[in-house]
């Protein structure tokens, strides 16, 4: 019964994360009982970010140019790279203001039945940044690789295999620290974070 | 920090009803990492639904042609007309296949603090539609007009304003019906639901 435009768009809008149909009818309702900017400013800010936002070819950060500003800033700590599954995940360690070095997304993690599988990951990348003689950027010396990825399963796996293939080049490996999260309750704490918290206790 | 692309599309989709800017934030992360075509298909419906869409010069109802698919079809009973808040109510009322006549969208409801008086609204083109001489469509030959906003204080106040000026052409004017919802249970109803079930009570 909708005109076919209407139908499409809702569709297309569908598709994101967290958008499902029902959502994206009412944003197209919305825009309907809205003057034609609206949507126009939408359509233009996505078809420019679609011609001018590229994966950084060093970090795979996203980008205006072919190295983002934290691979290009040169009072970025160039000893530390910290992995990270998604671009994403880049805002959020920068928002704590506690690191200063370079940053390598996955663009995912190892999770074999959802056919996500090393090879699939930036893991030969990260290789590369790290080899003697196979790095592009000579700029880069690393003595460390902290790996920040998700406190879950996948997040682990993935976690205990790059610790295990980077291995071979003698860097210094870090993962993040588990523990209780600031403001939770014990009382309400699962049991693995309390174990993990009790085994990573510290002298105060 | 982040390029201005990205900055930009994040604004505007935070613009939408539902969208903060955590989760316009989100999906842009999502966008990139994808590949173009995945935006490009939203920009592009984007743009196809500025260029095609319009309001239904009769109802108000969004349409890809001047008059939408309900008022063009010629099996619809047009005696009557359905008065709605928004387009998306026609879906609602079309989703329970009980109604065969026409519709209006006012395009709000009357709320003097939100600064929409009556003249905002689409009243005066409903006027217009069950006007004898006035009607632009000579098809239509209103008999009722079913209120049909949404049973809040506006959508009540709007329905007491309208029946108040539809009175002088004499038609049949109804509102629909107030009661319990269905599923819902005795002990949890709010005292204007009852009170209204019980004022409306009807022979079984």
């Amino acid at each position: 019964m909708l005109p076919k435009p209407v139908e499409n768009l809702i569709k297309q809008l569908a598709k994101l994360p967290g958008i499902g149909p029902k959502f994206a009818e009412r944003l197209v309702f919305f825009l309907a009982s809205r003057p034609k900017e609206y949507g126009q400013g939408i359509a233009y800010a996505l078809m420019e970010f679609n011609k001018k936002i590229k994966n950084c070819k060093q970090c795979g950060n996203i980008s205006g140019e072919e190295l983002c500003p934290i691979c290009e800033d040169p009072r970025r700590d160039k000893t530390k790279i910290c992995v990270i599954e998604t671009a994403s995940d880049i805002l959020a360690v920068e928002k704590t203001g506690q690191y200063r070095g370079l940053y390598h997304v996955l663009g995912g993690l190892i999770s074999p039945h959802r056919n996500l599988l090393p090879e699939n990951l930036r893991i030969k990348q990260l290789i590369e940044r790290i080899s003697p003689r196979g790095g592009k950027n000579t700029a880069e010396n690393i003595e460390e690789i902290i790996i920040a990825t998700n406190p879950t399963v996948e997040g682990d796996a993935t976690a205990l295999y790059l610790a295990k293939t980077l291995e071979p080049f003698g860097l210094k490996i870090t993962r993040l620290a588990r523990g209780l999260p600031t403001g939770g309750e014990l009382e309400y704490m699962d049991e693995t974070t309390l174990t993990n918290a009790l085994v990573g206790r510290r002298k105060i």
